[in-house]
C-alpha cells in the first residue's frame, strides 16, 4: 500500500528521502521510482542497516542514484532542496536489536523537517506500528501531530487495516495540497 | 478515494452494484466502468432518486447498462449472480429529506448479501457518514461487522481523513481474497 501511494506520486527525475533506510527494501523502490536522473536520500542511525541498503542497491546498480546518511532522520533538516515524497517506516529494524526504535520526538522533528520541504502535491508517508514497546507512544504522538496539520494545506489520510488477527502498521499519508 | 478503488477492479463486462444510488453520481461512475457487456444493478427506496439517476444515465447513453431498482437494498438477496463491486454511499440523499437515512439494521443485511455474491478479487465499499443524527450509530454497527470478518476471506481497509474541520465520510473497502 506504501509503495502504490509513492508509486502514483513520485517521477522519474524527483528527490526524495527514505528517512528509515532498514534493510533497504523502501530505498530500492524509490531509487527505481527516480530514475537515473532523480535521487533518493536515505537515513539510518545503524550501520548495519546502511551497509545491507548499500548491499541491496549494488546488487541492481542503483547504488548511483541514492545518498546514504548513517545519522538520524532528524538530518533530513540539515539540507533544503524540495522534496517529492518521503517514507518514514517506523519501529525496530527488522532481524536486529528490538532496543533500538524510533523514537516519538525525534521522528516528530524529522517529519516535520520533511513537511518542511516538500512540494505541492507530494507526500509524506508514516508507516506506524504498534506491536513493540514504545510502539503505542509514538504512533499517538504522530496522529496527534497530524490532526492538528491545516486542512488548507495538507491532506491527511489513515489507512488501516481493521479486521487482522494481529496488529499490522497502519499509514498516515500527508498531502501536501 | 471510492471511485479510484473501483476502477482498479472493476472490469468492462462485469456485473456490480450500486446499492444507494442517490443522485446517480456513483452508478453513472460504474455504467462507464462495466461499458457496454456489463451490468449495473441499482437500488434506491425513494422514487426521486431513481428518477434523477435515470436522467443522468439517459443523458449519457448509458441507460442500457443499468438495471435500476426502486426497492431497498435488502433485494440484492433476491439475487444470486456474482458481482465484482458493490457500493454503499450511506447517509441521507443530498438535496432531499434528510429524515430519510440508510439504518443500521437493513445496510448490514444488504452488505452480507452484496458479499455473499461478491467473486475473489472482488470490493464491497462502503462509505460512511457520521455527520448526520442515526449517523454514528449506523458507522458503529457496520465498523463492529467488518472487524469480525475472518482475515483468510477477508482485508477490510479503513479509509479516513483525518485532519479535517468538519467530518467527512471514512471508507470501508472489504476486498475478498
Amino acid at each position: 500500500m506504501a509503495h502504490r501511494l509513492l508509486a502514483e506520486r513520485v517521477r522519474a527525475g524527483d528527490t526524495v528521502i527514505d528517512a528509515t533506510a532498514g534493510n533497504g527494501h523502501d530505498t530500492l523502490f524509490l531509487a527505481e521510482l527516480v530514475g537515473d536522473t532523480g535521487r533518493v536520500h536515505a537515513y539510518d542511525v545503524q550501520s548495519s542497516a546502511i551497509r545491507a541498503t548499500e548491499v541491496r542497491l549494488e546488487s541492481v546498480g542503483y547504488k548511483d542514484r541514492v545518498e546514504l546518511h548513517h545519522a538520524s532522520h532528524t538530518d533530513i533538516a540539515e539540507r533544503e532542496e524540495p522534496i517529492q515524497a518521503a517514507i518514514f517506516n517506523l519501529g525496530y529494524l527488522p532481524g536486529s536489536d528490538k532496543q533500538i526504535i524510533t523514537q516519538a520526538d525525534s521522528t516528530l522533528e524529522a517529519v516535520q523537517s520533511a513537511l518542511s520541504r516538500l512540494m505541492s502535491g507530494g507526500i509524506v508517508l508514516l508507516v506506524v506500528y504498534v506491536g513493540h514497546a514504545g510502539g503505542e507512544k509514538e504512533a499517538e504522538a504522530l496522529e496527534r501531530y497530524a490532526r492538528t496539520l491545516s486542512t488548507h494545506e495538507y491532506l491527511v489520510l489513515k489507512y488501516e487495516y481493521i479486521n487482522p488477527d494481529n496488529r499490522p502498521p497502519y499509514i498516515l499519508a500527508i498531502e501536501k495540497k
